[in-house]
């Protein structure tokens, strides 16, 4: 089940955890759903002559995993994402377990909105990205069913 | 073929744009990426009880335009992403085709940064995303193949 903090609930100083891995799989799916299939990305010959030495995740996938966490952990279900400021610090590679980090930072009570501290760390503890939310957030309290995903099957042509 | 523009060659007011149309493949495809599964963007019973009426896209998936604008048109590739802010002030639903607008704001000669105005509008031409990029811009001329994706296959069950 997925459920939220209400504006109420939500205090300074609270924090929330999301973590997920990077495989190929998301870089795919990444590029698919963005049209961004830049070689940098999905060419491993390519990525082998850039700074980065090999293939590396887009760096909006990393933001992706600082807007599952708002709208699924904290403050979840029934959020609304207003705006967020984004810094990437490290490049993200095929293995690397990436670890958001949220953290309330203000409240203001006029319209239920909340600053959120957001930090993405690598296995290695090193920072990869950062930045602050605002959200709007929810106002009543849910209890919702994760819906679950349709079987999705890549092949090559 | 995929080219770019070096920082010598990038002028101040420079444009770019990118589209794409939202379908309910980018929505799983997005989901599956990133995990974040919510039902406002997965089942549409639910999104019915929200304020926006309909399943909406991820926030983060426009911006993930923004991200394919730079990547891709202007600057390009070789571009390094440093930063990013977003502000979200519309919904996207199932249908929407939106329109990236890049613009150079400004060039920092000495270390050869761009700042980039981003807006994504809709189809009816209002504004649901904007923001500002960071960008190392390329020093080397770029003119790369793009590469193709692998068949994703979307199935129930």
């Amino acid at each position: 089940m997925l459920s939220n903090f209400t504006y109420d609930e939500l205090q300074v100083g609270q924090t929330g955890e999301y973590q997920k891995t990077l495989t190929e799989r998301e870089i795919i799916l990444f590029a698919a759903a963005s049209g961004d299939t830049n070689p940098m990305h999905m060419d491993e010959e390519y990525a082998k002559t850039t700074p980065f030495g090999s293939r590396i995740a887009h760096g909006i996938w990393t933001a992706s995993l600082i807007s599952a966490a708002v709208a699924n952990v904290i403050p979840g279900p029934g959020s609304i994402y207003l705006g967020q400021t984004l810094k990437f610090s490290r490049p993200v590679k095929i293995g690397d377990t990436i670890t958001i980090k949220l953290e309330i930072l203000e409240k203001s009570d006029k319209r239920k909105r909340v600053i959120i501290q957001c930090t993405g760390s690598n296995q290695e503890g090193k920072q990869i990205i950062s930045g602050v939310a605002e959200v709007q957030a929810p106002t009543e309290k849910l209890n919702l069913e994760i819906p679950t995903l349709p079987d999705i099957r890549i092949s090559d042509s």
